[in-house]
């Protein structure tokens, strides 16, 4: 089979015009950029708001192992798979960010025969919604500085200046810094440092608001600072989320692109799983369903990251009720954990992909806590046997599930269709029994402490005494009604990235805490998170360049 | 009359595509940004390359005066007026940054009835150029510290690292930091900085490009730093350069936009004009007078800044030859140049015209030096009088120019016929005569020289030992034949702001030099220069704000 590159370039895409004219948008309510990429205009989605609604299917997976498991692949797969059966089917999705093609992880845009397109331009610039983020955040970074600079009116207290900056790029060297040195005209030095764009607060509001006055409140509200006695200065206080919004104006209407097989496919925003909650925009999904009888989304990492916070928080916060939630799984990735090493996964291993199994008949079990239906995708791979695949089915179905073997990835939609067909069907049987697993009323500790006993399974959250006297501050400051957003390992279900399968017994300790007002929930950091990657020894970007006729080489 | 915004408002812009065909330009060369703004395929303008080729005209200007001169929208008023008298006109200016918009500056798209369009996308994202350059100059950024960091194999002397981060920002608290703090894991600690979008040497290596091909070549000629025997580090030795022309790869291609009136704009490129050269894209140029008649193209600062580089480093690199030189002048600039103060320019006053006409003339005979024809253009403010006016066109006419009154600001390209008329005249009677005031095989110091002593008329350059023994080495590398790039006020002749008019006497002291080596220029700083700046006491950010509508306020 050809490499995933060849196969994007060998595509005939249409004209995006065509492929939004196939949802009913009308020209004048898009934005091209270019002639495979177009934003489509808020005034005009909203007429459409009280349309009959789509069916909401989220595509999770098992904790991701090396071996690689497919997400974004299978999400694509399905929706060519239900159009294919005659359904009208959307995709919304994350964008992916730029800064990791020049490390290790190359593009975003699915791979095989499902996959969106055109996979240069959204791996790279895109419709430059990730610039407008980095540019919106960091001039509040700005503006706080030279507020305090310019005399600091608000009395904010220098040594609690917790709005970081941004770029979108692995940039190890900007972690920890020190700034404003160099004398009195570049003001008051302090400690500081840069995080990437997609774990910005300003991603994750975006991807929560409901319409440009919503996201600009929620600018309003974003806490970068305290004062000497802990008053929170807001980038309201600083006048910063009007102009904030204004860079964001592009930003916040949903881009339009398609799969391979000219699936309509929404691609906005992206926020990181772990400090936020790694779903695409809520305008993205509500225009997918606005516009689609079937959608298709997915959460980041595995379940107990990207789905639980796709419940608690996206779906909470926007009232989105899911039908059903497809979780992929490889042989391959089972095998992993079920023990065996990476260099060995070409053998076929039935015990282990038993063993193994135990970690996505957990993410079943979860699932179903929110009471929505969980069936399996097996994302295959050439390499597996009949009888690893059997295995899989047998551990789903002894869990009250079905695993559907799928081969989107060599066949596109076509390879996909039972798993179409049996989505389909669940979700004209099933749903309307979603609800997130704890309440707003409860305390932000016992809230973190829900998640980590009920998904992650562990004995209980701990924290030393100076967490829980900033939740309390925060709580009487008025933001205890919240959801958490719970950061740790995506290779565990415990904060040992070590543990795979389904361990239990464990203690999630949460070393930090952190306030989103403007996104509306409150990160609990647990273990090591990296919110700034590197680059590994030898960078993607040293392989990346443009051929003799001009074509893009080495990003994926 | 209306505000700036509200004639922009309420202009009826024509398709993209319509202007385009004006051009010839055919839809399969037209990327679409939206509905008013288009990149415009390389490959297509060199289909173009042996087309007969239009006359160039620059518009430069006297000393900026914090009085406003007018320069950009002069370029938009002379090419309406082109157009409006029949003549095949396009313009050729640069894109504005984003950073300074939220401070003080306001908007770069003209004023009036002399405007390009759609004024708020260009003065904020438009089609993400400034966004590329900045992920290029900071990818490689990255890619020195994480060579560092996995074990420095080309012995890098971390001390000698010259190669700084950007952002198209203006935030002094990031003028100078102490980067890679925090342990081990973030790599060796050290001073650096960053510096605004537009003091990149990548912009200034987009804006002398010939094709995508010497793009590349000029990115890996980049020297980053030294090692501890001063041995150049270059872009190419850390093989980022082939990953920054990627990024790079719709930068590259010029944009289309239109002023007020439909004349065809490109707008690409907007490197600083003290420490880069100030012009828009070499690409850009070519493609306007490939396509147009007649071609309007500014440089940035007074012709001493601008206009020097605009002939001695963009035509002396891209082989162009200049037509004829418009000056903008007004009255009041000439009254400030005069000695009045601010609060005085209202009132009526000849003698301080006549006395700040000195600073005019000047500039007449600098343009003069590099044999090409200069007239003045006489920007009408509502408070000037007959008299004043008649006091320029003496000192020109005492000068062998003419000035002429232009009204475009208040009536558009009907407002500058006479100016109109009387360059293409210019264009057809004079010409030919244009060449660099010095030669490549001059020294790189007696380069600055030359230029202190012919265009600033000071005695003389003045530098430390150790500027000239940098000059050295640089020579002995083989970057002597490079032109050089002098960065000094904006402001008057010499390197003091507050002395205008037309001093002489004065001393140019080169208080460092640095090599540009893939831009192909040497910079010599002379004075303080600020290549980061800061917001005001009071942001124009804090006022910027989307209204009820959804529409833009504040910006200007």
């Amino acid at each position: 089979m050809d490499t995933d590159i060849a196969i994007a370039r060998s595509a005939a895409l249409r004209p995006i015009a065509t492929i939004a004219d196939g949802l009913g948008i009308p020209d004048a309510a898009i934005e091209p950029y270019g002639r495979y990429k177009a934003k489509i205009a808020l005034d005009w989605l909203e007429t459409r708001k009280s349309a009959a609604k789509g069916r909401l299917i989220l595509v999770t997976a098992i904790n991701p192992t090396p071996a690689g498991e497919g997400k974004t692949t299978t999400s694509i797969g399905l929706a060519d798979a239900l159009r294919h059966t005659g359904r009208k089917a959307v995709l919304a999705l994350r964008e992916p960010s730029l800064g990791p093609c020049f490390g290790t992880k190359g593009g975003a845009t699915g791979g095989g025969r499902a996959q969106v397109a055109p996979m240069e331009d959204i791996n790279l610039h895109f419709t430059g919604d990730f610039h407008a983020i980095t540019a919106a955040h960091n001039l509040l970074a700005a503006m706080i500085d030279n507020h305090i600079h310019w005399g600091n009116a608000l009395q904010i207290d220098i040594r609690r200046v917790v709005w970081r900056r941004v770029l979108d790029m692995n940039d190890r060297a900007l972690r920890d810094i020190v700034q404003s040195i160099g004398g009195v005209a570049n003001g008051y030095p302090r400690e500081s440092g840069f995080d990437i764009t997609v774990a910005s607060e300003v991603m994750a509001i975006l991807c929560l608001a409901d319409d440009l006055a919503d996201m600009e409140r929620r600018l309003g509200d974003i806490v970068v600072a305290y004062t000497r006695d802990r008053t929170p200065i807001t980038a309201r206080d600083l006048k910063a989320d009007g102009a904030m919004a204004v860079l964001l104006a592009e930003a916040i209407k949903p881009n339009l692109v398609q799969s391979l097989e000219g699936t309509p496919a929404f691609l906005h925003g992206g926020p990181f799983a772990n400090i936020a909650h790694g779903c695409n925009s809520v305008i993205a999904t509500r225009a997918a369903l606005w516009l689609g009888d079937y959608v298709v989304t997915e959460a980041g990492f595995g379940a107990d990251l990207g789905a639980e916070k796709f419940f608690n928080i996206k779906c909470r916060q926007a009232g989105l009720a899911p039908d059903a939630v497809v979780i992929v799984a490889t042989a391959r990735a089972l095998k992993m954990n079920g023990g065996i090493a990476k260099a060995d996964l070409a053998q076929e291993n039935v015990d282990a992909v038993r063993k193994g199994a135990v970690n996505l008949v957990r993410h079943i079990e979860n699932i179903r806590q929110f009471g929505v239906p969980a069936i399996v995708a097996i994302n295959h791979f050439y390499t597996d046997s009949d009888a690893e695949i059997a295995a899989i089915q047998e551990a789903a179905a002894q869990h009250g599930s079905r695993a559907i073997l799928c081969r989107h990835w060599a066949e596109g939609g076509a390879g996909a269709v039972e798993l179409a067909d049996t989505v389909a069907e669940i979700c004209e049987t099933h749903g309307g029994g979603f609800a997130p697993i704890y309440g707003d009323e409860l305390s932000l500790f016992d809230k973190i402490d829900t998640v980590a006993r009920r998904i992650y399974r562990a004995e209980h959250a701990v924290a030393e005494p100076s967490v829980f006297a900033q939740l309390k501050r925060w709580e009487d400051a008025g933001y205890g009604h919240l959801p958490v957003c719970l950061a740790k390992t995506q290779y565990s279900f415990s904060t040992d990235p070590a543990l795979l399968g389904a361990p239990t017994g464990h203690i999630v300790p949460v070393r930090e805490v952190r306030l989103a007002a403007g996104a509306g929930f409150v990160v609990a950091i647990c273990g090591e998170i990296m919110t700034m990657p590197g680059l590994p020894r030898v960078p993607a970007a040293e392989a990346i360049h443009l051929n003799d006729e001009g074509l893009i080489e080495g990003l994926f």
